[in-house]
Formats: structure tokens, C-alpha cells, sequence
């Protein structure tokens, strides 16, 4: 049972965590933090959370279980804001889609309580944000992969394992570097490319006519350019050099791709859609 | 009324077409062909069809209306193999992605009733294909561009709107060229970025590991990399030209996004990523 849950940053990942918590009858009280109190307010008003501070360091004071789901660019700052703040026996986690950058911040604004800060992130979302995106299913049969440091406290990792199991996630541990790379495959190149897309076609001099000639596959394609465009700067800033090797790859990639329709190599473009196809259905299967 | 309807391939698009045309009342009997007798034969016990005949030609016999629904590298053989039998006053009428490739096989070998060949593109499919895949409303509210040539009979475009009218598409006509240039942009090259992403990944050596932490973002994203790799291959021949100037223009966008990366530049990325959030929001609006 959590007594006192803090979360600085009540948006489409922490809100949902808030309200698959309350669900659960597994916290007591919770109390919000962030920069924008519009948002604040409609979650308190829609029972999300019950009070809120937009100092995070007040807001943190007397909690036993504070979770970081704040943009990466902000984890630095608020680390700073609450060190001071923190109960002696808080256990901290964070919920950002980059690892190490995280731990670095919070290894340097923490210091005595770092060994009480379990990194972690959630592989869920949508492309949307904010409060009124939040639903507490969001994390149900979800993956979310914790990175703890070799200080890290045991009983730590466990608060935080145990807090992720009642929102009906499946909690895995891994190395915060494979971690980073992993995702800078599965889910940070996709966006970058999904970006890309949308940002080519939109500089088309027909763009309203190329748009209206789009149909499911291109909607459901680019969905997650969509996305928060603060949150994805963000995580390109933190994790740059995954992004950039998983990129190049998929640049050589598209040359191949390229080349064989320069010169009209159906037996190249077969191989590689078929390669593709398969490993495509195999994934989803 | 089609009094009588050949359909010339009966998997996704030609066995939906079929089904809706049924649904709705318009057609007597409903003959089908293509090279995969067992479809045929699925397609004859689901009643998509009456009867099939694996010789396009004697399929096309007696027919008012013929569809030609079989991949782009199979539209010059076929026309090649039905226009001996071909009744004068028959409509034809295709469902190609790229459109010029298709105008140029059949005016080559319908000769005398090119003017009654209509070419035709529903931009519809999922990434499905073959005769279990298929359902009646595919073409609800989907757009179905007819791209006639100076010469096609004023009577034949009428036929196969109303034809396509009768599924609940939304029937618009282009010229080839246009066409070609627009489904370049918005379907062929996502594709082709699609099969590029999935394979790219499936080269890795921890491709299983990579997989396994793929989530919903992902799975959207890759949907059109299951779609047939023999279809695609065909697109590609087919639309060549227009596909690399789409993914050659993408390439470069690509190397913005990495040389913004690899300077750390968030003004640039956020700007870039906020642009396509935007035209993404306005094009789903």
C-alpha cells in the first residue's frame, strides 16, 4: 500500500498510472505536481489527483513513492527541485522513454537517495497527452522494463515492481544501455520516420491534394506522428547516438530499396517485402 | 443492371467488389477467373462467385462488365488472353495501384475496344489478401479515382461509376500521370518505407530481443509491411520513376532529421516534428 503517492507531471503516462493505482485501492492519498496548472486542476476535478503543488518540491515532501512523468528535457531540473524534499525511506522511479540520460540527472541531483531511485518506463501510450488522454487501462498486459543501477536498493526495485503489477503491467529488468538501444529501434526510429513522412508531404506544393488521396494504411502509418512534439525533442536529446546508428542503418536500407528500383530488380524487391512480411507476421503472431 | 459480371482475380479487391455488387442488387451472375483454383473454388462456396473458369478469356465471354483485379505485372497477359473474346459492347475496367502501366498494356492489347476500357483505382485494401480477406463493405466512403483516357466512351465511365457507386465509394477521375504521382506519395512510398523498417530490423542480430519490446506504435506503424510482396514487387516496376523521386526527397528529409540530431539541435527537431504533428492533426480532422 502506498500512503502517499507523488507525481510530478500529470499527463497521458502518469495520469493513467494515478488512476490504475486508485483502481487498485493501492495508494492513499495523491498528490500532483507540474508546470501547467490548467492541467492540474482538470485532474484534480476529474478525481485523478487529490491535491496538487506546482512547486514539485513541495509536493514530494511526506510522500512515500514519487514518480517522475515529466519530459525528459525536465527530468534534470526537477531532480534539483525535490532532492531536499524527499522522505529518507521514498522510493523515486521515473517513467521516461530513454534510460541512461535519466540516471545520470538523477544520480547527480539525488546523491544520498540515488540508491532509492528505480529507473523504469512503460512501453505504452498513444499519440496523444495531457490528463484528459489518461485511462487507467493504459498499462494493462503493457511491458514496462525497469533499468536499476548496481546501487540500487532491492527493496527499491521492489516498491516499484509491485506499484507497476497493480496497474496490470508485466514488469522486466534490463541494462539501461540495451535498454536504449532497443528502443531506439522499436519505437524512436518509427517516430523519427513517421515524422519524416508527415514533414515531406506537408512541403509538397499539392499537399492539401496529396493528403486528400491518403486513406487507412497512411492514417494508421503515421499515427504516431502525432505525437507530443516536445516529449520526442526530448528524447532525441537524450538519446542521440542509438537514434543516429538505428538511422544510418535504416538509410542503407532505403538506398538498397532505391537501387533496385533504379534498376527495376523485381527479384530484390520481392526478396526484401517477403523478408519483411514474414518477420512482420511472425512479430504480430 | 450488369447482367452479366467478370471478375479476373478474386482475392481482396476483386472478391469485396464482387460481394458488395451482390449485396447491393446489382448483377446477374457473377463469373470468376485467375490463375489459384483453390481461391476460386473458396470463392465459389463462400457465393462470391456462381461460376469460374480458369482460361481469362472464356471467363470474359458473355460478360457486359469485366474487372480486371489480378497484380500489376499479370494486367498485360490477361489483356492479351481476353481481348479475342471480349463482347463489343462490354465495359472493362481495372483496380491497379499505378495506373499508366495498366492504360499502356491494355491499350496495346484491347485495340479496337480500348475506348471502353476505363481504368480505375479504389483506394481501399487492408494488408490482407485472397478471397478470406474479403468483405462486402471495403469501399464504403473510400475514394475510387477512374483516370480515363481522350478517347474512353462518355457511356463506359458511366458503367463503372456506377458500378463503384453501388459498393458506397466515392467515385473521382484524375489524369493517369497525376494519379501515379499522388499514390507515390501517400501509399507506395510508405510502403516501401514500412518493408524497409521491418526488414532493417529483422537483419539484426537480436532481432527476437528487439521484437519482443515492440508495442502498439510499432505494430500500427509496420501493418502495411504484411501486405503481399508480389503485389508490391509490381507496384514497384510498375511505378518506378514516381516512387524514387518520393523516396529520394524522403532520403533527404531523413539526413535533415540525423544532421539535426548529430548537432544536438532541439529548436530544429522540434520544429521539424512540430510541422508534421500538425499536418498529421489537420489531415485526420
Amino acid at each position: 500500500m502506498i500512503t502517499r503517492l507523488c507525481v510530478i507531471g500529470v499527463g497521458l503516462i502518469g495520469g493513467s498510472l494515478a488512476m490504475a493505482l486508485r483502481r487498485a485501492g493501492a495508494v492513499g492519498e495523491i498528490v500532483g505536481s507540474g508546470r501547467d496548472e490548467r492541467n492540474l486542476r482538470r485532474a484534480r476535478e476529474l478525481g485523478v489527483i487529490d491535491r496538487f503543488d506546482l512547486d514539485p518540491g513541495r509536493a514530494a515532501e511526506g510522500a512515500d513513492l514519487i514518480v517522475l512523468a515529466v519530459p525528459l528535457g525536465a527530468m534534470k531540473s526537477v531532480c534539483i527541485a525535490i532532492s531536499e524534499h524527499v522522505l529518507p525511506n521514498a522510493v523515486l522511479t521515473d517513467v521516461g522513454s530513454a534510460k541512461q540520460t535519466v540516471i545520470d540527472a538523477a544520480t547527480a541531483a539525488l546523491r544520498k537517495t540515488t540508491e532509492r531511485f528505480v529507473p523504469g518506463h512503460p512501453i505504452a501510450g498513444t499519440e496523444r497527452s495531457g490528463i484528459e488522454a489518461a485511462f487507467a487501462d493504459l498499462f494493462r498486459e503493457r511491458r514496462v522494463i525497469l533499468t536499476p543501477q548496481r546501487n540500487t536498493a532491492a527493496e527499491a526495485i521492489h516498491t516499484v515492481r509491485s506499484m507497476w503489477e497493480q496497474t496490470g503491467a508485466l514488469v522486466e529488468e534490463m541494462d539501461a544501455a540495451h535498454h536504449d538501444r532497443v528502443l531506439a529501434a522499436t519505437s524512436h526510429l518509427p517516430h523519427m520516420l513517421a515524422y519524416a513522412l508527415v514533414d515531406s508531404l506537408s512541403r509538397l506544393d499539392d499537399r492539401d491534394e496529396v493528403f486528400r488521396y491518403a486513406a487507412g494504411g497512411f492514417r494508421d502509418f503515421t499515427r504516431i506522428a502525432s505525437s507530443d512534439p516536445e516529449m520526442w525533442r526530448d528524447i532525441c536529446l537524450a538519446n542521440g547516438d542509438a537514434i543516429a546508428t538505428m538511422m544510418a542503418r535504416y538509410r542503407r536500407e532505403l538506398e538498397g530499396i532505391e537501387a533496385a528500383l533504379a534498376r527495376q530488380d523485381g527479384a530484390r524487391l520481392f526478396e526484401i517485402f517477403t523478408r519483411a512480411k514474414r518477420s512482420r507476421d511472425r512479430f504480430v503472431a
